[in-house]
């Protein structure tokens, strides 16, 4: 196994319609986009636009026999100031490149990828129609045994597959300059370690929370760990992450699971994806725990598990023979993701862009209650020295509920 | 201060004769590089070949008042296998890049940049004709004043200036796609890190030392740890770090220093440099007290703090002052350093490429205790668990001699 350069697995383009010249790009429409998928689904005759319009078009095209395929094409006017066409261009490709990769490396864990026009922005992926959102789901208390396990293999896939570990170098280096992701980092960068630590403008913080963002802002233990855990963030280029695996990004269903919205893609610390899936599973465990649903908290808890013992069971299933660190490298690997769990917990809470399962706590003492469990649990894990396995991640992240 | 694209560092290169296409590339000799050079040494009128001729050619090139410039040329014949003419391009585009980078940033540290042709590959830079290889001096017992500090104001000043502490975030990201060195940095990864803990073929072991290097291989601890270090070296893109920083990549005077040779630069951990050099000094202090050299050794030593304080100056005067976690990185940066100059130091006992330092040694039994001290002191230097500062670094690599 060796990981290819990603242009060339986005070859798939290639048995879409001619690629019309960048300077013709022109939005599709739910007639034209029928005519765009017709090599991919040749029985195309309708389609739906879906989306809200805002970053993307997104439609739903069906065929005579009632298969479905989705194309979503990025639109040019995400930032209206200045640059923001070019940008969205590159973010565009960043997403088309990172499914493209998932989906060879990964594959049955993203959305199947049928096509992509480099120069439409548009890429013909499967339909996920009978798949819900993790996150919905685990609000609703709805279990799906095989979840977390299959998020874990993804991460484990993608880790090892992506490290240099298993990459020849010529080719990881390539992977590692063809995937800098500038813009989306800075974004990244920004909301998850610096807001949360001064006072800035685009915090979203509930006026009986003031204080505690406050104290926070003045830990100076915190906000040093937090720096250093930026610095981590932009320096270690361990594997191609997908960069914003929270359990809004990942679709469920019975029968299989799909990560989505890879556009956050680049080469990063490993721990960033699995600090992020445990970090959500924690908040949906001090959610449920707050508001006494006991069983739920328990089934939450399990699925932390069963997604840790996934992802190291990939890394040792993986693992080359002939390196002799791999006991390190995981016991590396729960600390950085104790560290990057602790601060998706925090900005959740005082940064922008919250998480349902918290706002969605009707009793306002219990939504306090949980709030101040999260931000305890996450300055805990932040500045957490080593930790030893999953076990002592989880009791620091979830026991201050 | 901000880190623009590397292109635009190179724009040296226009003063130059207008480029001939990368087809009509053809090496220069004694007489068309005198006309090479008028741009830049309007009276030149003669030129010594000063090279080898193995990698690159290499010019001293007069002009009538005796001022002279050198020249320095790839040549297409490194490896005579298969694809080596490409890689010998991208290899002289990185050194050259990376000398007008160091340039402006480290401002006289490196030879002065004063033109440079993409597409004859050749750089015209300062002649250092009154400087000689510190490990020369070192050797010999000739101490430099300011050397050290040099190297080390060198070290700060490239840590800080391209690392993205500094750089705006695009800018950085650039610098790191452009940067990728995937064929230096495999060397490096099998001469340092991989070789010498494997009985490779590549590996030049002193009769007297085999059972010294079986035991070294067969160390599981020492192994693990290298193993690990080298997965560092490969993932943290920490600064734009020379790459060989040994001894003899280090030009002396009484007047200044300046660093060459830098065609192994790339983004990775700063540790990496500011150990090569302490990894070194540590083997001059080893070879001199070995000697009986005891008041050369403790210049030696001296010249190891002057280093240190130096580089952590650098430091403390370029950090941004909204940074709080620098205490931290210092420590993170001793810690790294230690445990490169540890492989550094075994490498050049058992693998590839010994130093004069060691080699040097005429009694045959003080050689041995020089070689032996080495490889224990890089062994603790490896395997060391945080280090606070670097007289803690500086006891575990030189305490066994």
């Amino acid at each position: 196994m060796a990981v290819e350069p990603i242009p060339s697995a986005t070859g798939l383009g290639s048995s879409l319609p001619p690629a019309s010249a960048r300077e013709r790009y022109e939005p599709l429409d739910s007639r034209s986009v029928v005519e765009f998928v017709r090599p991919v689904l040749p029985a195309a005759w309708r389609a739906e636009e879906i989306g809200d319009g805002n970053l993307n078009l997104i439609f739903r095209v069906f065929d005579e026999h009632d298969r479905t395929v989705i194309v979503k094409q990025a639109l040019p006017y995400l930032r209206i100031v200045g640059d923001s066409w070019p940008l969205t261009l590159e973010r565009a490709r960043i997403e088309g490149d990172a499914l493209a990769l998932q989906d060879r490396l990964a594959p049955g864990l993203v959305p199947r990828l049928l096509g992509y026009d480099a120069d439409r922005k548009a890429i013909v992926m499967e339909d996920l129609r009978s798949f819900e959102v993790w996150r919905t789901e685990l609000n609703a208390q709805r279990a799906y045994p095989r979840a977390a396990a299959d998020v874990g293999r993804f991460c484990g896939q993608m880790f090892m597959r992506t490290s240099n570990l298993l990459c020849p170098p010529e080719e990881w280096k390539g992977l590692l300059a063809r995937s800098v992701n500038p813009e989306l980092c800075a974004i990244t960068e920004d909301l998850v370690f610096t807001a949360p630590y001064v006072d800035a403008p685009s915090n979203d913080v509930e006026a009986h929370l003031t204080a505690e963002a406050e104290a926070l802002r003045n830990d100076r233990e915190l906000v040093e760990a937090a720096a250093a855990l930026r610095h981590q963030f932009r320096t270690r280029a361990e594997a191609f992450i997908h960069g914003d695996l929270h359990t809004g990004s990942v679709m469920v269903s019975t029968s299989g699971t799909r990560m989505i919205d890879p556009e956050f893609a680049f080469m990063g610390p490993m721990g960033f994806d699995s600090g992020a899936v445990l970090g959500n599973l924690a908040m949906a465990f001090i959610a449920h725990w707050a508001q006494g649903h006991e069983p739920f908290a328990a089934t939450v808890a399990r699925d932390a598990r069963a997604f840790w013992d996934a992802l190291a069971g990939s890394i040792a299933e993986l693992w080359p023979a002939d390196e002799p660190w791999r006991d390190r490298f995981i016991a590396n690997l729960v600390t950085d993701s104790a560290h990057y769990a602790g601060a998706k917990m925090i900005r959740r809470i005082v940064g922008l862009a919250h998480v349902s399962d918290i706002t969605g706590i009707g009793d306002p003492s219990v939504r306090r209650r949980a709030q101040a469990a999260v931000l305890r649990g996450g300055r805990a894990l932040v500045c957490a020295p080593e930790i030893a396995d999953l076990a002592g991640l989880w009791k620091l992240a979830v026991e201050a509920v």
